[in-house]
């Protein structure tokens, strides 16, 4: 049951310009098991035994084994994305240079703009609920794509006029700005931000990049631990 | 030597619309003095034997000690300062879900302008260097003030057609944003923290509200550390 | 509702030799409160929406704001606790060089000394169940405390014939000796060493802590988390 | 460059019947400073210029790039070996009930012992200088082993009177007892440790592990990166 090695370097799209790709992998479902495992001679019980006690671990909050196991990933975000993921701080971030807007300038086509327009909540102060009119849904995106426009020509403007690139980024729409990270993060600290991030109180520019994760790399890569958090950590909340 | 009881809820002013509070702290010089000592009576020894010891742990780098005192700060800073602050994984960071953007719309002073314009680094990609003309800086104060108001126009419309408050702030020139946080840092990687910021190639925008952090408030409670700071950590760079 | 004067500097003596005792602390029940309040205003709303809000941040695992508050205590315990207490990362430890066993001899009433001989439980491998006999017990207090003196003497004679303090030790029945140590932790990690450090399955010689540390300073310096913590994180498991 | 595969699952001897085995790894030279690489492109730009690069991060301190790799090995080591290394608190460890000495009873050649008598320094006070005369190690030899049996003899007895292990391992030299554990680093931390461990200054008990992580892993697996270890940071010292 080793990493399967089609998942490293696989890349997933997420949101219009944005993706997630699994740069390396250390461990599998079976080096939790013998991390916890008594005999510690790190060989297989037999599948039907390792997945009992995984689950026998996740079930009684041994969680320490699920730490054994890492994930890379490179991940191209828009920053009202980024702003709710690095609260996360037991992620380790590794920002680039090339795009943090003090070393070389934003190109016009960094911008997020939604699919779709989220309409307030009105029982849930922080949250979306449903959508506005297809009508008004289409004046927006006109409106976004002129506003993302006339910043993007102020931000060239103020450059011309010899401002730092780290200062003309205030005429910028910073939350719609894409940035590509490298994040890495051992398995149980992905479990408590997808345990967070997949929730339908999440907002919707994080959870699709959870469920990305979620769907496209770790339930592949670590199949016994994915049924175990989906029995134990998702359903308990 | 116990904290100055003055320290604990004074507020400095920093930028044109934030600031720095110090909410509460734990520790001080001589803390980290009786952690490290030997007889570990927690007396005094006499001030010059006590300082000393403090000078020879941190220039031997024998670091732990400095963790024992812990700050707890209250600060308003644009998104621009944050994005940088939040990098720094040891710090514990506090958000107030009234400035989450989600919760409560942003109110139109909530925007930072700089007061000087810097001008771009010719030798240093990521840096800026003076200031661009007089004449410049006013016409970009006018563009700015303009976008700035613009921009919230349209937040605002965006809002009154329904929007989720989450998904209208993509209008918002989000790197001016004020967000007022509450950040915990042990006074060790405070000084990580220092060392990085207070340096010329530190942004301005962050560089103050260190500065800040350690003219009005570190060298006040912490007088010995921060003569020892100077010279071991500061200068060896 | 300020940290009680009186429980700082209070010692508490916990086994034989062993005792705690609040150093410092920083922060009480209003500062988790305050730290996650919409409003911000730092005032109190009044204490039953106080407490409600502090309980539904528990209930709902908000921890951050619980991390807010800091306990230092000075401990002196056996190898065989520390030996527990260790793995918990998350605590800031400080040792003593007085009592590292490399720097001084350690004395001979550093030993730690069972006050009942617990039996080997039958159902759980590695708990234990009751006691051996009066008649038991009282054979293997002295057969223990022989052995303490001989090892004892033969640490000394070692020490005598010139061998280094750091090998010496080698002779010494480890997991009796004592040592003082400052450990620093938020209210939060804190609460997840005493979450499983209470309970029955866990040592004895590290439950006595764990219990001296919740009945004589937690409970008294932040009695609305303790009654939050009783309902969502003890009886939950 | 990837890791050398040969490395994963070697093992080497430390001490008397301790050992350190690589069970996994993730990430290599490149992968520093491919993580580090304005253009983010994620290739090489030729060995020169890759290499150069890696060695201005370390240099000037841009340390993040060096959490990207990390390190799990398996390691046999006792007790007073581990008592040093769990104060680095940035491992992540995995210890094994098999031999926590609740679970199941030690083995009387789970004893680790000296192949010399170090003697006491004079001038450190914390430190070894030398060894005792081959007629006192003789006679030392004689002293320990005899003790170890008696000791464990003294355990198996309390066994057998029906106390509980976790209670019966007090009459054993437990800093002579052989623990197994998994410990996980990044390429950091672990060269913090290195910087720590393999001073002069460490206790021979733990510097020989830290040798044979950096001569027998570490500097086949990061090639460039121990170049710039041992320039940066062991002349630094």
């Amino acid at each position: 049951m080793p990493v399967p090695q089609e998942l490293i370097g696989k890349r997933v799209e997420v949101l219009d310009r944005g993706w997630i790709e699994l740069q390396d992998m250390m461990g599998d479902d079976l080096a939790i098991v013998n991390a916890a495992r008594v005999s510690f001679l790190g060989e297989s019980k037999g599948p039907e035994r390792d997945k009992k006690l995984l689950f026998y671990l996740l079930q009684h909050r041994h969680t320490s084994p699920f730490e054994q196991v890492e994930f890379k990933f490179r991940v191209r975000a828009p920053l009202v994305t980024w702003w709710q993921w690095v609260r996360h701080r037991t992620f380790h971030y590794q920002s680039v240079n090339a795009q943090s807007g003090r070393y070389t300038p934003f190109q016009d086509d960094d911008f997020y703009a939604p699919q779709a327009w989220r309409a307030q909540a009105r029982t849930n102060k922080q949250a979306s609920a449903g959508t506005v009119s297809a009508q008004e849904a289409a004046e927006l995106d006109a409106l976004l794509q002129e506003h993302y426009a006339q910043s993007y020509a102020l931000y060239r403007q103020a450059l011309e006029r010899g401002v730092a690139r780290e200062l003309a980024r205030l005429f910028l729409p910073a939350f719609a700005l894409y940035y590509t990270w490298i994040v890495k993060v051992d398995a149980l600290n992905l479990m408590h931000f997808l345990q967070l991030r997949l929730s339908r109180e999440a907002q919707y520019e994080i959870r699709v990049y959870a469920r990305a994760i979620y769907e496209e790399f770790f339930r592949s890569a670590l199949p016994w631990t994915a049924e175990a958090f989906e029995r134990f950590m998702l359903r308990a909340e």
